[in-house]
C-alpha cells in the first residue's frame, strides 16, 4: 500500500476489548440521512449498538430530555460454519482487521476463523451507507473455506429490540417475514415517527433456498445455507432500506420500493454510484498535505465524519455534537455546529452548509417562544435542540451515587449561541454570495436575533454603558457570570452586523425589507438603541496590561499553575469540583482565544492578540474537545508555529487516538470541523475580503505543501499552498 | 515539540492493561552491560520484571537448558502520601504518561494521582542505566503537591526475592542495609556467579532522616519522610551498582565503591556524562529520514535498542535473540545477531561490533566440542549459545496441555549459522580493515569453519557433486530437508572465503599462516579438497524456470494460495501444525531471498533475482520477525519500492505496534537490527566494493532524503541521499 493510500484509511490491526467502543464510534459509516455504529455483524456482548437517522426524536417518559431513537438495528449477520456461528471470542481467531476506507466510506472487515472441527474459513464483512441512495445500507459477506470442505448457513435478520441504553421509545413496533423480506416497523411513543427498515439476502450463486425464520420475537430473519469446497467462495448479500414518515407516508411502503430497487441493481451498481458520489464529495472537499501522514489522515478522517452527518436532502435536521455516531449528548444540536462544522462545509459544500442553516431557520419558532418565555423580544436560540426547535437542554445532571445532581445552567445562560448562529449566517453569505438564501432566511435570522439582543442588553445608567449579566461563555467553568467579554463583543458584532444588513435590505429590496420591518417590528427607535449598544457595549479591558478580562472579577480568581497538574487526562472541574472550579482562574476552552478566531483584525492588532495570547493560553484546560483546534487556528495565525502544531495534533487525536476518553459516546463533530478550520483558516490563513478570498499560509515546517479544495461564490476553486510558492 | 524532537521519542499516553507487558519491553533501558524491562518502581500484578546482566547465566536443575538470570531488581519505590501508598489502580489516577527519550536513552514516568484524603501529586520518575559507568542505575522521584500540604514518604527497596519466571537460580541470596545503604548480594546455582546489588536514597533537601526498614525477608528498604506544603516539591534519588563476579573479585566491594562514585557525584553529573556518551553514539549511529516520521521514528527505536544490548566493554557475551529485555529465549545468542543486529554495528559502531565477534572467538571452542560431537572436524557453532560457547538449543519443547512435546531440531541441523558468522567476519574485515582483529581471531573462525565444512558436506559419486544433507535453512517450517540452497550456497561461499583468505595469509603473514596450518590441520589435501567442493557444491536450479529450488522437491510440495490466508497474525505452523506445515509450500521467512540479500550480484543477475523473487515473496509467511526486514532490503535494492516500504513498515511494527502480539517476551533484536539493514543495505544500496563503498539509493517515494552516518576503514563518514542528488 502506497503512503497516499494509508492516508485514505483508518484501519484496526487487532481486536482489544478495550477498544471495542473506540472502534464502534470511529468506524461509523453514514450518509448524512442515516448513522450506523461499527458494531459486529454477530454482536458482541456489551456493544453499544446505535443506528440513529436525523430528525427522529423522541422523549420518553421520565427521561429529562428527548433523544435521537435507536431505531431497529439492520445490520446483524450471523455465519455458521458447519453449525458453529463465527463469533470473535469463540472458535480460534487467526487473525482480524478493520478498515474504513475515507474514500469511498466503506467499512470493512477481515477474520481468519476457526471452527472446532478444523475448518478455517476467510471472512470478508463489508458495508456502506450509499451516499447515492440515502435510505439504503448495503452489506456484502464472503466466505471463503480454506482447510476442508464445510457447510455454511449464513443468517440475517433485522433487530427490533433495541432501546436507547435501556431507554424505550417505541410505543407499537413489529418485526416479521414477508417472502424473501424481512421488516421491522415502529412507532415512536412520544413524537409519533414511524420508522420502516425492510431487509433482503441473497446469494452470488444461490446454493441453497432462502428460507424464513425468527431469532427472537422482534428478530425476523431469513438464511441460506450452502456447502463449500476447499478454496471455493460464497458471497452473500443483504440490503436494508430504512425510511421514517419524515420522509415518507408510508414508510413500509416507501422502504419495499427501496428494496426493490436494491434488488435490481445490485452490489456492483449501488457500490459504483455510492464510489462517485463520495469522488465528488473529496474533489470538492478534500485538503492534500505533503509530507504529513498522521496530519493528513487525520484530516480526512475528521472530514469524513463531517460529510457523513451532514443531511443532503433535508433542511429540518442538524448535526448533533456527536454526529450520528453514538449516544453522547442524545443527538442535541449545539454551537458546536454552526462554528466548528459548519464553516467546513460553507467553504467546500455550501449546499450541505445551507441545510444546516435552514433548519435554524425552520427553527425561528421555537427560539422566539424562548425569548418569550424568558420576557424577552425576537430569537433567542436554544443551547440544545433537536427536531423541534424547542431548548431541550437538560436542567440537571443525572444523579451521583450520593444522589447528589448538579444545575446545569448552560440552557438557561449560555446565550452566546444566538449571535454565533448568526456569524455563521454572515460567514455563508460572504463566501457563497447565496442572495436567495439570505434575504428569504438569513436576513430573517440576523436581525431577529438583533431584536433579541436589544431586548437583552442592560443599561447601567451610572457608568452609561450596556452589560449583559448571567451569562456562560464559551469557558463553562465559570457560570453566570457578568459582562462575558466573548458574549458581550458577540453582541455588539451582532448588532452591528444586523444594522449594516438592514441598511443593506432595505437598499436592495426594500420589499422585503419593509415585510420584515412589520414583522420583527424594526422600529426607528429600536435601530438606534441598537446603534447605542454598538457604541456603548461594555468591553472588559485592563488597559494596564493590555489584554481583556474575561469577564468581570476574573483577575481576581485564585491563580493555579495548570502546566504543574501534568500529565492530565481528567479536566480539572472533574478534578476539583464543579462548585470549587468556578473560583480558580483555568479556563475550559477557547473563550477570549475564540474570539481572535472569529473577529480576526476586528479584535484588535497582531500585538493585542499575541498580549491576550500569552495571557489566557497558559489557562486553558482544554476540558472541551472544542478547545485545541481552535487554539491552533489562532496559533496559525499568529505564526506560533509550533504551538499550532501542537494544537492541531491534540485535535486530531481526540477521536482517533480517543485522547479525551469518551469517544465511546460518539465522535466529537466539533473536533472534527475545527480540525479543518485549524488548517484552513489557521495554518492557510484562508478569509474573505470584500469580493474575493486570501490566504496568509503559515504551513508547519516539515509540510511540503497543503491544496485546499473550496468553492467560493459557486467557482470551484483548488489552493495549493507550499514552501516554494 | 516539533516534529523533530517526536521522531525521539516513544511515548505512551494511558496505560492499559493488556498493553501491560507490552510497555514493559519496549520501554526497556540498558547500557550494554544491564537491561531493565520498565516496570513500575511500586509494582503492579502480574509484571514481568527482568534484571539482566550480560552473561551472568545459569542452568537451574531440571531445566532444559540454561538462561540468563534474573538479578535482584534495583528498582522498586513506594510513595506514600499521607499514609496512602501511591499505586496505578488505586486512589484516583487523573493522568498518566510515559516517555522513553530515544535519544538521551532515559525513561520518564509522570502520574497525576490524588489520595483518599483529597491530596493531589504530581510524580514524576526517571531512570536511566549509565551509558557513561555501566554498573550504575539512576533513579529520580520528584514529588509535587497540588491542593493541599500533605506527608510524603518514599521507601526505596531492593528485591532479592526474583526467580526467572518461577525457576529460582539462586544459591545464596542474602539482603540487608548497613548504614545508609541497601544490598542484595547472591550466587548461582550451577554457574556459581557471584552478584551484587547496592542502592542508596537521596533527598535534596533532606527533610527527614533516612531509616532502614525491611519490606519483606529479602526486601531491605531506606525510606524518608517529608512534609510538603501546597505546590512544593520534593526530589528523591535513588543510585544503584550493579557487579558480578564476571567483572569484580569481590562484586559487593565494586558495588560499594561505585556507589561511592555515585553519592559523590550525583545526579546532575551522570545524567549528563550519560547524555554526552549517548551524543557520541547518535553521531555514529543515526539514520535521518526526512518526510516519514513514522519511519524515521521506528528507526530511532530499532537503533537504540541494539545499542542498550551491545556489551561495550566485554568481549565473551554476545547479544541474545531478545536483547536484555525479557524472558524470551533465555538470553540465547543465535544468527539473529551475526547477521541482523551485527551489521548495522559494524558499519556504524565497529569496536561493538568487535566484541561480539570476539565472543565467537572466544567461543571456538564450543563449536569444535560441538563438531567433534557430531564426528565432524574443525569448528561447528551451536544454534544457540549462553557463556559458555556450547549447544544450548533444547532438544523439545514444553509439553502441550496433552503432554505432547515437539523435537527442536535446529540445534542439531540448522547448521548454517556457522557459515553465517564467518559472513559476519567477512563484513566486518572489508568495513572495517581491522587487520588486527582479522589476522589474530577472525582468519581463524573462517579457516575452522571451513574444516568443518569440508568434513560435513558428503560426496554423491553418481553425479559427481557435493551434496549436504539434514538441513534446516532460515525456512524453519520444513525441517531436515537436503541441499538448501541456502545452506549449499553459503557453504560454497564460505569454502570459496576460506581458500582466498588463506592465500592471502600466507602472503601476507606467513607466520600466522604456518601457525594455523599446524593447528587446523590445513594440508594441501585438506584444501584442495575445498576446491573440489567449490567447484561440484550441489546449487538446485529449475532450470526451466530459471529460479533456484529452496531444497530438494521442493516444488513437490503441496501449494497453499497464503494470500488468502488473511487477515493473519497466527503463523501457519501454529495455524496447521508443526507435521503438516513440512509438507506445504509455505516458507517461515526470507530463504532464497535471504540468499540473494547476502550473496547479492554473487547471487546472480537482477533478472536471475527478479524471478525468483517473484516466485518466493508470495510463498512467505513471515512466521519469524527476522523476515519482513530482509524482504524489504532486497526490494529496496531491485527497486520494488512499494513492496520494499510495505515490508518496511511490518518489520517497524514488530516491535513497536506488536505485529506479531508476543512483545512481553522481549524486543525482537533482529528485527531491530534488520530495520537499519532494509535501510542502509536496501533503500541506501550502501555496500562494500573493493576499497571503498557504494550506495545505490532507492528512496521511498515520499522520503525527501536520508542521511546515514558511518564508518569505514576508521574514517567517519556522512552520507545524505536525497531526490535532488
Amino acid at each position: 500500500m502506497t503512503l497516499n493510500e494509508r492516508t485514505w484509511e483508518i484501519s484496526e490491526a487487532s481486536f482489544a476489548l478495550n477498544k471495542l467502543h473506540h472502534g464502534e464510534t470511529i468506524l461509523t459509516i453514514g450518509n448524512g440521512y442515516m448513522g450506523l455504529r461499527a458494531i459486529f455483524e454477530e454482536g458482541y456482548p456489551g456493544e453499544i449498538v446505535s443506528t440513529l437517522v436525523h430528525g427522529v426524536f423522541d422523549h420518553a417518559q421520565g427521561d429529562l430530555v428527548p433523544e435521537l431513537v435507536n431505531i431497529p438495528n439492520p445490520l446483524p449477520v450471523i455465519v455458521e460454519v458447519d453449525g458453529e456461528p463465527f463469533h470473535m471470542t469463540r472458535g480460534t481467531l487467526y487473525g482480524y482487521n478493520r478498515i474504513l476506507d475515507l474514500r469511498e466510506a466503506t467499512l470493512q472487515r477481515g477474520v481468519l476463523w476457526g471452527n472446532s472441527k478444523g475448518a478455517i474459513v476467510q471472512i470478508t464483512f463489508e458495508r456502506f451507507a450509499s451516499l447515492e441512495m440515502e435510505h439504503v445500507l448495503a452489506q456484502r459477506i464472503s466466505i471463503r473455506a480454506l482447510t476442508q470442505p464445510c457447510t455454511i448457513k449464513v443468517i440475517a435478520s433485522i433487530d427490533g429490540t433495541q432501546t436507547n441504553l435501556g431507554i424505550n421509545h417505541w410505543e407499537k413496533i413489529s418485526a416479521n417475514c414477508r417472502e424473501e423480506r424481512m421488516y421491522a416497523t415502529g412507532g415512536t411513543a412520544q413524537s409519533g415517527y414511524e420508522v420502516a427498515v425492510a431487509s433482503a439476502l441473497r446469494s452470488d450463486q444461490r446454493v441453497g433456498a432462502i428460507t424464513q425464520t425468527q431469532l427472537g420475537k422482534l428478530q425476523p430473519a431469513l438464511q441460506i445455507e450452502c456447502k463449500l469446497e476447499t478454496e471455493q467462495i460464497a458471497t452473500f448479500y443483504k440490503y436494508s432500506a430504512i425510511h421514517s414518515s419524515r420522509d415518507a407516508n408510508v414508510p413500509i411502503e416507501a422502504a419495499d420500493k427501496t428494496l426493490d430497487m436494491c434488488l435490481d441493481r445490485g452490489w456492483e451498481s449501488l457500490l459504483a454510484a455510492h464510489r462517485a458520489e463520495w469522488g465528488k464529495y473529496w474533489q470538492a472537499s478534500d485538503v492534500e498535505i505533503d509530507g504529513d501522514e498522521i496530519a493528513q489522515r487525520s484530516l480526512r478522517f475528521a472530514i469524513y465524519h463531517v460529510l457523513i452527518a451532514a443531511p443532503r436532502h433535508d433542511e429540518r435536521v442538524s448535526i448533533g455534537a456527536k454526529t450520528l455516531s453514538g449516544p453522547g449528548y442524545r443527538g442535541h444540536v449545539f454551537w458546536d455546529t454552526e462554528l466548528f462544522m459548519l464553516p467546513f462545509l460553507t467553504v467546500t459544500q455550501p449546499k450541505l452548509a445551507r441545510n444546516l442553516l435552514m433548519y435554524r431557520y425552520h427553527n425561528l419558532q421555537g427560539a422566539r417562544n424562548k425569548a418569550r418565555e424568558g420576557s424577552y423580544e425576537g430569537a433567542m436560540y436554544p443551547w440544545e435542540s433537536t427536531d423541534t426547535g424547542e431548548e431541550t437542554t437538560p436542567r440537571w445532571t443525572n444523579p451521583a451515587p450520593d444522589g447528589t445532581r448538579i444545575r446545569i445552567w448552560t440552557g438557561d445562560t449560555e446565550q452566546h449561541i444566538s449571535a454565533d448562529i448568526v456569524y455563521a449566517v454572515m460567514q455563508y453569505w460572504h463566501w457563497t454570495g447565496d442572495q436567495d438564501f439570505f434575504v428569504r432566511h438569513g436576513v430573517e435570522i440576523v436581525l431577529d436575533v438583533g431584536v433579541f439582543w436589544g431586548s437583552r442588553v442592560k443599561y447601567n445608567a451610572d457608568q452609561d454603558r450596556y452589560e449583559l449579566e448571567m451569562q456562560i461563555g464559551p469557558d463553562e467553568y465559570h457560570e453566570n457570570i457578568n459582562n462575558s467579554v466573548f458574549t458581550n463583543s458577540m453582541v455588539r458584532w451582532n448588532l452591528r452586523t444586523a444594522l449594516a444588513v438592514w441598511q443593506w435590505i432595505q437598499a436592495k429590496y426594500p420589499d422585503q425589507a419593509d415585510a420584515l420591518r412589520l414583522r420583527l417590528d424594526l422600529t426607528n427607535e429600536r435601530l438606534s438603541h441598537w446603534q447605542d449598544i454598538v457604541d456603548k457595549m461594555f468591553i472588559l479591558q485592563d488597559t494596564e496590561r493590555g489584554i481583556l478580562e474575561q469577564f468581570e472579577n476574573f483577575f481576581k480568581l485564585e491563580p493555579v499553575a495548570l502546566d504543574h497538574w501534568n500529565p492530565r487526562v481528567t479536566p480539572m472541574d472533574a478534578i476539583l469540583g464543579h462548585e470549587a472550579i468556578q473560583h480558580v482562574m483555568i479556563i475550559k476552552q477557547a473563550d477570549v482565544v475564540m474570539l481572535m478566531a472569529l473577529l480576526d483584525d476586528e479584535f484588535g492588532s497582531r500585538e493585542e492578540k499575541l498580549r491576550n495570547w500569552n495571557f489566557y493560553y497558559p489557562l486553558v484546560d482544554h476540558g472541551s474537545s472544542l478547545s485545541p483546534s481552535t487554539h491552533a487556528w489562532v496559533a496559525g495565525r499568529l505564526g506560533l508555529l509550533e504551538e499550532a502544531y501542537k494544537e492541531f495534533l491534540f485535535g486530531a487525536g481526540i477521536d482517533l487516538e480517543d485522547a479525551k476518553g469518551n469517544v465511546r459516546d460518539g465522535i466529537h463533530g466539533a473536533a472534527a470541523g475545527g480540525l479543518w478550520e485549524a488548517a484552513a483558516f489557521g495554518f492557510a490563513g484562508l478569509q474573505v475580503e470584500g469580493d474575493t478570498f486570501t490566504v496568509d499560509p503559515h504551513l508547519p515546517e516539515h509540510w511540503r505543501s497543503m491544496t485546499l479544495h473550496l468553492s467560493f461564490r459557486g467557482q470551484q476553486h483548488t489552493i495549493r499552498l507550499g514552501k516554494e510558492q
